[in-house]
C-alpha cells in the first residue's frame, strides 16, 4: 500500500472514534448525522501533505518503519493537522465567498454553500478544532509530551490568526497607501499566516512523538532541534507562500484549484508581486500602481498587471526561486546530524524542499 | 472596592499582558491596534456573572479572603471564562445578524457591524479563544492542575458546540415536524448549549484553583466533588435557559438586552414553551401549531402565541419556577459538607440559585 492510501485508511478509524464519542455524549441523531457529513465533506479531497508529513517525520527520526501502534499515533496527529488546517482556512473560505469570490474548494462547492448548511458551517469549523483536542486527550493523555502537543496546537493556532489579522488589516481598503507595504511586512505576514501551521507544526509533532528532546549534543556541539527546525521551516514556508503569491498573479484560473487565485490585486493584498513591483517601478509606473492597486475594477487590475509585466516580476520570481532553493539547501546542509536515534535528520527538510521547489501550482 | 469593580480592575492587567505578547511576536502596529479594539469593544459591558463566579467559588472554598496572588489567578480564570463566552456566542451573533435579526448586543452594535470590521470578526473571535490558552500557559503552566484547566476549556467548548449544533439541526426548516420536538430533547439541548459553559465551567475552575481533589471523605462518606457540582449545576443551567425560553415568548423586547428575544417561534426553535404547548394542546390547537410554528410570518407567529396563551404556558412557567427552586434547594442541601478546607460548600450553589431565581430578564 502506498503512503497516501495507508494514511487515508486511518481516517476511517479516527472518524469512528469521533462519531462514537458524540453519540456517547447523547447528541440527538440528526446532529450526529450532520457531524458525520461535516467530517466527510470537508476532510476528503485535499492533498494531505501536511498530515502525511507528521508520519514521514516520525519515520525518518525513528530510522525504520513505525510499528502499527506508532503509525496510528503518528497518523492521528497527522489528521489533527488536517483538522486544524480546515478550521484555520474555514474563516477565509466563508469570508471570500461572502465577499463574492470563489465558491469552490478542492474542486467542489464550499461546505457552507451546500443546501441547508449556511452559517452552521462556522460552528462546524469550530467542531473540527474541538475534535483535535478530543483525539489528543484520548490518545496522548498519559504520554510525557501531552502538554507539548496541546501547546503546539494552541500556539500555532494563535500565530496563524495573528497572520490572518495582519494580512487583513494590511489590505484594508479604508487606507489605500502602498507606502504601508514592504517585503519585510510581507515576510512577517506569510510566515505567521502559513509557515507555522503548514510547515513547522507537522515536523514539530513528529519530533515530539519520537521523543526528540529540547537539546542534545552532536560531536561536542549543543543542538536545540526545535529551534533548528523552525529556522529552516519558516523560510521554507515563506518560499511556499511567495510561490502562491506569484501563482495568484501568473496562473490561469483553470490551472489552480485553490481559493482566491487571481484576487490579490483587487483585494489590495500586500503580496510578494506588488512589493517587487514597488521596488522596481519608475515614478510613472508607481503612479499607475498607486491609482489602480486594490480597486474593484477589471480595467484597474489590468493596468496593475501591465506594470508587473513591465518591471519584470516574472524574471524576478525565476531568480527568487533559484536563490531560495540554494539558500534552503545550505540551511539544511548545516544541520548537525549524527547516527543517534531521536535526533533531527536533514532528509525531513529535503523532502519538503523538493516537493515545493519548482511546483507549478 | 466592591467585588465587581475589583474584578473589572484586573482586566487592565490581563489586557496589557495580551497586548504585550502580540507586540512581542512582532505583529505589525495596525494589527496590534486592531486587536486592542477587538478586546476593548467586546469584553466590556457584560454582566460578568460567569467570570466573577470563578472568584467567588475560590473564595468560598478557601474559607477566607484570597491573597493578592490568589485573587489575580482566580480573576485570570474568570476573564478566560468571559473570553470563551464571547467566542462561543460570536458565532450565534454573526449568524443571527446575517439572518436579519438583531444588530445590537449589550446595548451597542455588534462588533462585526462596526465600520470596516465585517467578517474579520470571525478571526477576531478565534483570537479571543487563543488568548485564553496564552493566559493559561503564562500563569498556570507550572501548576499541577494545568492540564485539568486546559481540558476543562476544551471539553466545555466541544460540548457547547454540540449543543449549538443540536439547537440548529433541530430547528432546521427543511423539516417542519413538531413530532421531532420533546421536553427531553429540549433539556439535552439547553444543558449542552448553555449549562456547561455558563454554570459548570466557572465552578470547576474555582475548584481546581483551590486544589479540590477528585474525591474526599466527609463523615465516612466518599464524595466526588466534580460530579456533585455537575449534578447541581446542569439542572441549574437548565432552569436558567428555560427562563430564557420563557422570556423569549413573554418579555417585551425593550426589556431585554439579549439577542434573539422574541424569535424562537419564527425560527422554529425547540423551546420550552412550544414543548409545553404541545403537551397541553387540544387536537385543534395542535393543528394551529403544526401549521404556523416556524413560519417567517407575523400572522402565523401571532396564532402560535394565542395557543401558548390559551393552553396556559404562563401559568405552567410560574409552577415550573416554584418546583425547580424547591428541587434545586433540596439538591444543594443534600451536598455533604464539612469544615475541611478544599471541599465543596453549599453556598457556592446557593449564590447562583438566588441570583437566577425569579429574575425578570
Amino acid at each position: 500500500m502506498d503512503h497516501r492510501s495507508k494514511f487515508e485508511g486511518i481516517w476511517k478509524r479516527v472518524r469512528s472514534e469521533l462519531m462514537d464519542h458524540v453519540a456517547s455524549e447523547g447528541m440527538v441523531p440528526e446532529a450526529v448525522e450532520w457531524y458525520g457529513k461535516n467530517l466527510d465533506y470537508n476532510i476528503t479531497g485535499g492533498k494531505l501533505n501536511r498530515g502525511m508529513h507528521v508520519v514521514e517525520t516520525a519515520q525518518i527520526i525513528k530510522g525504520e518503519e513505525l510499528d502499527d501502534n506508532e503509525y496510528y499515533k503518528a497518523a492521528v496527529l497527522g489528521w489533527a493537522v488536517e483538522l486544524i488546517s480546515l478550521k484555520l482556512e474555514a474563516f477565509l473560505i466563508v469570508s471570500d465567498d461572502i465577499m463574492g469570490n470563489s465558491m469552490t474548494r478542492r474542486g467542489k462547492p464550499c461546505w457552507y454553500r451546500m443546501p441547508g448548511v449556511g452559517l452552521i458551517a462556522l460552528n462546524d469549523a469550530s467542531m473540527l478544532e474541538s475534535a483535535i483536542y478530543y483525539l489528543l486527550k484520548k490518545h496522548f493523555r498519559h504520554t510525557p509530551y501531552y502538554v507539548d502537543l496541546l501547546e503546539l496546537f494552541h500556539d500555532t493556532t494563535y500565530k496563524t490568526e495573528m497572520g490572518q489579522l495582519m494580512d487583513m488589516t494590511t489590505a484594508l481598503e479604508s487606507n489605500f497607501d502602498l507606502n504601508r507595504f514592504s517585503l519585510d511586512k510581507h515576510r512577517l505576514i506569510v510566515i505567521y499566516k502559513a509557515a507555522f501551521y503548514s510547515f513547522y507544526l507537522p515536523v514539530a509533532l513528529g519530533m515530539r512523538l519520537t521523543g526528540v528532546p529540547e537539546s542534545y549534543t552532536i560531536e561536542g556541539k549543543t543542538v536545540e532541534p526545535y529551534k533548528v527546525a523552525l529556522s529552516v521551516l519558516l523560510p521554507l514556508g515563506e518560499y511556499f507562500q511567495t510561490q502562491n503569491d506569484f501563482f495568484d498573479f501568473s496562473a490561469p484560473p483553470e490551472l489552480v484549484g485553490r481559493i482566491q487565485v487571481g484576487t490579490d490585486i483587487v483585494e489590495n493584498k500586500c503580496s510578494w508581486c506588488v512589493n517587487i513591483a514597488l521596488a522596481l517601478a519608475t515614478p510613472e509606473q508607481r503612479k499607475v500602481l498607486d491609482e489602480n492597486y486594490g480597486r474593484k475594477d477589471p480595467a484597474a487590475e489590468a493596468r496593475v498587471k501591465e506594470v508587473f509585466e513591465a518591471v519584470g516580476v516574472r524574471e524576478r520570481f525565476a531568480k527568487y526561486e533559484v536563490d531560495m532553493y540554494e539558500q534552503l539547501k545550505e540551511l539544511v546542509a548545516a544541520i548537525p546530524e549524527g547516527p543517534e536515534r531521536g535526533t533531527l535528520k536533514r532528509q525531513i527538510f529535503m523532502i519538503y524542499l523538493e516537493k515545493i521547489h519548482k511546483r507549478i501550482a
